[in-house]
């Protein structure tokens, strides 16, 4: 199996793991993985993610010209672009709307407060990126601010971005989102949510940043590992 | 197998994903499908739309007169015919009572703010219907005045009807309408909905009539192409 | 097969759709169906509902003794007993948590409003049961005035029992219970419930009536003509 | 099969379920069982507990130091020697993170309100530890306080953590934790929570007394079994 053809199982895998958790309804939402420099691999528009081939999908190049497949390329290809553009580390993005997150996306609330450390470990904050039409320029305009330090981006009144080195780790993000939404949500409902002290807070992003090192340690070595290999 | 065999199965299947995702308990709900210009097939009453199977179904007229089958037609065969008869281009109808919609529709509560982007798009607003007795002549002349102008409508005290140009068109209308929902109840749960700004409304309601046109374009040229292949 | 094989595999279906669907939770809930005038079928205490098998279920008379099986019986065998000595036509009886019905039970708040009118066509009102120990004559006690009128009864700070002429009956009396509480949990967090006009629910309550009428003459045609066929 | 391979077994399917039911999210949660004195089987840091297979888990000694597998040792290893060294007889724990019980734990509230019998039977109250980093010796002291009397802890900000003498019971008690939190989430959502009477309760608890004494009589009895046989 080709690399190309591993990634085009993938994105229909964790399409129809979306579908199937209700974070999209009908045929929202999108998945997209950087096939090389000059290539991505993106889901097409007007199709249920639970639904799709192999087949079904796209390759479009970096201005988001359709190089191969017979559907349309989706309407949210501008957003992929501009985080492909502004993180090149960055392998895999996945757009939904899971219904918890996306009702603070329609209520203006951020996803920001400190209050479970696993999700300070991993996602840091969820800011929340002011309203644009989909598919437009303005879209880019409202996420460009906060590409560089976030992986996962509320979108008011739209739903939810995000993004990592695999297409599993964009899914997970996608889940610890949503998962974090539910919890908020219900410390909300029953009381006043009580967030982690901050120096507390900071004692966890301290241990994020090792984190994130070790794995970036990991990753480079596993690439001079294989250029060794394949030399 | 046969058009017909081919949307028994169909309703069989968003049947039971009806059933499984919860939007009917028991025995709640009904399916249709229209066979041709004199004849409906829907589902018999009395039975889980999770449990049924193809030969279950049954076939009635435009008046609602059984033509075939063994088991007694739906008790919501009326509210069917109607959306029939007033829009012409619907061919599925489904029926059930998804519980966070059904919660807005025993509110009193439409679903009309455009609070997320994607609903604007696809469904616009849902209305919500004055309360009727089901399968009374009643339910017809509370949704009458509704019909030509939604494709999915609460029912007060009720539940949701949807429809669209295929059964899968239509379930996903109602997949939509809970999904929708659940987004409008989180937003309401935890602060003031924050709706989309009336131009940016309408700018997406011009978006929905372009992709609406696009749509019937291309409905109608694969009619042309089926005349032409089958000529 | 014989039909105590049949209800043996249909209560451990049943039971497994129970704990799926989080209506139990670890080793909740208890099923029984009639097996004659003198003998029931009832699942066995300290055990997951979503891993019996059909031998673990174990056989009692009507006063509770142990007839047949390796496992003790459930410890609600008295509920049981005191639901089928009223009501002889019933022939399965279903306990469960469902964890909103039983949220309901947990607030002294009974599922009285008549909020949707297929629930009204269905079950009417479900009434909360006072609180009594699990297990004890004070139970039976605070069931008993309730069982004759009702199909489905809230127990308090407990959660529900609902029963039938099939298991299959019983266990949607369950599950409309539970989409009941849902629909009206979201009623009441989104604003105030509206219930149905007193003269519509004494129109859907007369429906009821008359289906319940013809659902018995149906039961009734069809033992007849059992007993004609196997005559 | 050897009793450390069905262990090994056993926790991959536990994790699965944890991770299908929503109980976590991403890599989150951990799971252990004891396989002798000296020794854990425990899951690995950064993996998926829906995606783990049997030889991706690690055993390591009661002082946390690795013996056996190519993975590293969870981070929160050290929560799980502590509960070992303070309760002989527990043989399983389970840490993860379901989204009601820990939105409890994020606003500060403990699940002791007895507000289901069969909650007060099976865990009695579930208290909240204080806020104390993942992974850090101020999380053991801040359990410390509560392990001895307690089988499931909430821990502010963080999750739950139950344990039991054998994985199914202790996954048992977190679906129990979750189960009690969406009762105790829709009792405060519609109302006012009513507790069982306080001399009720003492009624329980003198029941659960019995059925502990009972449990612990039938383990014993078991474990002579299992030595005359072997001998």
């Amino acid at each position: 199996m080709t690399v190309e053809r591993k990634h085009r199982e993938e994105i229909v895998r964790f399409g129809r793991r979306l579908y199937e958790r209700g974070f999209v309804a009908a045929t929202d939402g999108n998945l997209s993985v950087r096939l090389d420099e000059g290539r991505l691999l993106i889901t097409p528009t007007c199709m249920c993610k639970g639904m799709m081939e192999a087949d079904d999908l796209v390759v479009v190049d970096l201005g988001g010209h359709l190089l191969e497949g017979r559907r349309n390329v989706s309407s949210e290809v501008a957003m992929h672009l501009l985080i492909y553009r502004m993180r090149p580390e960055v392998c895999s993005i996945v757009h939904a709307h899971p219904p918890t997150a996306t009702g603070f996306a329609a209520a203006g609330i951020a996803l920001e407060q400190p209050l479970i450390s696993e999700v300070v470990l991993t996602l840091g904050s969820v800011p929340l990126a002011k309203y644009a039409c989909p598919g437009s320029a303005d879209l880019s305009d409202s996420l460009r601010p906060l590409v560089a330090h976030h992986n996962a981006i509320l979108m008011a009144n739209h739903g939810v971005v995000t993004y990592g080195d695999s297409i599993e780790q964009a899914f997970m993000h996608m889940e610890t989102v949503e998962h974090f939404a539910k919890i908020a949500l219900v410390a909300r409902a029953i009381g006043t949510p009580q967030p982690i002290a901050p120096d507390e807070v900071r004692r966890l992003e301290a241990i994020r940043t090792q984190l994130e090192s070790a794995r970036r340690a990991e990753r480079d070595n596993l690439r001079t590992m294989e250029v060794k290999t394949s030399a």
